[in-house]
């Protein structure tokens, strides 16, 4: 079956703005049934780890603000497995607590850390790629990333370049590139030697640990405890004090862009990180005018729309073509499809004129 | 001032289906500030005849549904003011019920009748046709219509042909004619002998009870009552009798189209009956790129568009022309301005498809 010592890290702290208005500040992409399939993106990815660990290893991390939501879409999690975040800080922090807080528990513990808002189609082949990657991070003093084998030129998604030396499916990186330009985009996926980051790592806690002490050094102190500063009620405010001062960085950038011994596993399991409207749009089930519907419905000569409605209103759209309707706590959005990266504009100017409610 | 004998009846029955999303079965029209300004539909109108009769002498007709809205709205109506209709039966069952009524109290009643749910932008003028219409209908056995003054071959209105014959500015009236093809309404504008039906009519009780003996003989013994049957509690009863049996007809056609003294008077108060969405754009602000807006909005390359909420919803148009985009009550409404005549094609559809909450 799997091994005691793994344990899953799910980060469900960011707020997923570009697919406003949907994800919203006060509740996220990752607490939507964004597929509309009858379980939230946290639900979907908590289960996508069913026997790769035991229940009780699986540790999320999200902001204070989410603990009720977190409590009520994963009811059998015990309050030590939430991890609340006083302050955004980017994913180098939340790694970080989560990281120290299991060594504490384990210091043999072998981690996956993922995202909660990521879509993976083929949970059979996930999670042989998990479990095949986990038996190489006990082995060996490596840190993986789970890259997917690209399908077109994304520029809205990271990029890894493999390099020749590997065992099994595990290639040495060479290096990550963050969204490129299309032109460069293009270049890598016909090369043939890149793949996107999903954002899914492995590594065991002794070899993060060693990375930290090198790259990050400065996080280590805020972060390491005195070997019975987590499970206990001194953990919060001990993690108030170091997310003040610790740096907002992300854990690519922070760790593995630099570690000398990064990983990549070639995969293929139906991924998309569900980031825009569009990347929603390509992996959804259209209706036979090509629209991505969800919600109540009444369509008249209406193609290539992506409506959705969080809410039991009833939509009635007469006459559209390539738009994004959007609708959910107090905003509706209409906007072009090709347009849809203005959403973060319409966010900021909807704060600004009328209020952060509309965050 | 005015005399006691005076009297207004609103209809307020009716559900504005045209005006869907916004005017629904459960609250219509006459019951929103259409305008925006501040004040609804049925306030506007009560407040239309102030210095025209005692507020006493105002009543308000509308279905039993609506008591309460009627309640909250006109708070200084005593309750034998509202008159109730236990089912909708057109504006002849309507007029009877007041009229008998109001006979019961003051056999020399002149009574002014008026939708609910239109708008005059010139108050002064409408009273002065008003008080003009009401000094003849006291001296003379005469039934009057306000007749608009055309601006536009409107397909959607009904028109009055006047004759030669007249005193000051009420003319004989020659036929009344629904809703003529666009042809026929370019004709009867360009020819200056049409007017616009505006749906207010004023004559004395007995002229009008006269008048229901001749042509609608059949309504006299449902709604004469017994010299106390109104105003006391026997009337509730009697009226719903009398509703189950009388016939479903308007009283331009039960009556209007029929009767010899007929007249009408030319007028031109600043009048629409908002019935359509377009009715409205017509007489509604615009900001700079033409767009008729009601709620909050941030609007980007939006021009032509009419966009209206009810609620404090925030709406967000990018790249959009023509369009009307409504939303009420749990329906959220995208359509070309060109094909507004389908909203009761998708009033219709809502409601088999999904119930008749949509209404």
């Amino acid at each position: 079956m799997y091994s005691n010592d793994n344990y899953v890290v799910i980060m469900a702290g960011g707020i997923g703005s570009r697919f406003w208005p949907v994800s919203r500040a006060s509740k996220p992409k990752q607490f939507h049934d964004v597929m509309g399939e009858g379980f939230t993106m946290i639900q979907d990815t908590f289960k996508r780890f069913e026997g790769i660990c035991p229940d009780e290893n699986i540790y999320v991390v999200t902001n204070t603000a989410y603990l009720q939501l977190v409590k009520v879409q994963l009811p059998s999690l015990h309050s030590d497995q939430i991890l609340l975040e006083p302050v955004p800080k980017n994913t180098a922090p939340c790694v970080a607590y989560a990281l120290f807080k299991i060594y504490q528990l384990n210091p043999k513990a072998n981690i996956v850390v993922t995202p909660a808002d990521h879509l993976v189609t083929n949970k059979e082949e996930f999670q042989n790629c998990i479990r095949e990657t986990l038996f190489e991070t006990q082995k060996k003093q490596i840190i993986v990333t789970l890259g997917i084998i690209p399908t077109r030129p994304d520029s809205g998604y990271g990029y890894i370049e493999f390099a020749e030396k590997s065992f099994g499916r595990l290639n040495e990186v060479k290096s990550f590139t963050k969204k490129p330009n299309s032109q460069k985009a293009t270049f890598f996926v016909d090369s043939g030697r890149y793949l996107w980051n999903s954002g899914v790592f492995i590594f065991t806690a002794q070899s993060m640990i060693n990375a930290f002490e090198h790259y990050l050094p400065s996080f280590v102190p805020l972060f390491k405890g005195d070997g019975d500063t987590y499970f206990s009620e001194k953990e919060q405010d001990f993690i108030c004090n170091a997310y003040v001062s610790v740096d907002n960085i992300s854990i690519d950038y922070g760790i593995m862009e630099k570690v000398e011994n990064a990983h990549v596993l070639k995969s293929d399991f139906g991924w998309s990180d569900l980031g825009t409207w569009k990347s929603q749009n390509d992996v959804s089930r259209k209706d036979s005018h090509n629209n991505t519907l969800l919600g109540t419905h009444l369509l008249y000569d209406t193609s290539d729309c992506i409506i959705r409605t969080e809410t039991d209103k009833l939509v009635v759209v007469e006459g559209l073509t390539d738009y994004i309707v959007a609708e959910n706590e107090g905003v509706l959005l209409i906007c072009n499809k090709k347009n849809e990266q203005m959403v973060k504009l319409f966010l900021n100017d909807a704060v600004k004129s009328y209020g952060a409610q509309y965050q």
